[in-house]
């Protein structure tokens, strides 16, 4: 089966929109992160080699290498979703008919909700980074296309804030609370300050049209 | 050339990146909103046919028609957004070396800025229309996925926001102030009511975690 960065855009909202549990939110939470780190990508290099923008020039080539390399770390999240989902139903899957069987159902499904987690939690992390690297776009890129900073904020703080969700509902179900905690309290983190930081490069964007 | 929705959403994201102009934050909004719409449709196909919410279930399906319609509305507008911008651009490259070809072409150059701006403020109300339909799935879809309707909403306002810019970019351009004022009105509208719910419709899903 190939990877979901491999189909078209319509198929992959067919698959989105079907009764097939992946892919599902936190595929397309990826998805908008990595749209948010390419619209970085396409200011920079709308930027780059003008020369009314040379004073930023070297700024712009280094947001460009980490706008790229967080576009790959997000194409893979995609995917990284959709497997750790399948690992957990998995989990679910296994037989429960002694104790013995119980107890391992269960301490796998634990197991597995740490990374289900995780993953999200990642994905959390990447879009936060990408709001931060649109606040550089926003402030030293072409004003030409400036509007792309700003969609770009929008994508990363849209796939931030459903990463979440996914975080929530599995860290939700942990019996291991003080590792529980500690993601949602690293998430709760991410969250304040990307809420103030996306409305703060929206309205630079803005006073910018 | 292929339309952007048939492909790869990883070529999608290298043209969105790149230097070229199209595809950039238009298309990108309406990816957005065709991701929420199809995120409704799963919470939809997810519900429908379940005993335990039976009783939702004939408004879960006019919810599914109206969502699948507004997805295909969405996916249009990935191609509306490069094709204003084209048509845009070649009235820009129109001669004006004479004062009546100056005059022609500041007058087709109006002419499809009113284009430019009605196209992405269509994609805007179809986001904000996308907003509404989250909200029917929060409040009634399945708990088990209830969190794909909180991505909904959080991808539908993102849509919403990342399209007025583009609103508010073209209608900046226009001489004809009165046709201006009146689509910024009508999208000053459209994002007032939009922030409150979204804010209202992903705490319902939070709520329910």
């Amino acid at each position: 089966m190939s990877e979901i960065k491999d189909k078209s855009i319509e198929l992959f909202l067919d698959e989105l929109a079907s009764k097939q549990a992946t892919p599902g939110g936190g595929s397309a939470a990826a998805v908008m992160g990595a749209q948010a780190a390419a619209l970085v990508s396409m200011v920079c290099n709308l930027t780059i080699g003008k020369p009314k923008y040379a004073a930023v020039e070297p700024e712009l080539r280094d947001l460009l290498v980490e706008a790229e390399t967080l576009r790959q770390t997000l194409i893979g999240m995609i995917k990284a979703d959709v497997d750790v989902f399948d690992k957990l139903m998995a989990c679910y899957g296994l037989p429960k008919n002694s104790d013995q069987e119980k107890a391992y159902r269960s301490e796998q499904i634990q197991s597995v909700l740490k990374e289900a987690t995780l993953v999200p939690l990642a994905c959390a992390k990447a879009c936060a980074k990408a709001v931060e690297l649109s606040r550089i776009a926003a402030e030293k890129g072409n004003l030409g296309v400036i509007s792309d900073a700003g969609v770009a904020v929008m994508a990363a703080y849209a796939g931030l804030k459903s990463a979440a969700l996914n975080v929530q509902i599995n860290a939700a179900s942990l019996k291991d609370r003080v590792f529980a905690e500690a993601q949602l309290a690293e998430l709760g983190g991410l969250l304040e300050s990307a809420e103030r930081a996306a409305a703060d490069i929206y309205q630079t964007v803005r006073d910018k049209l």
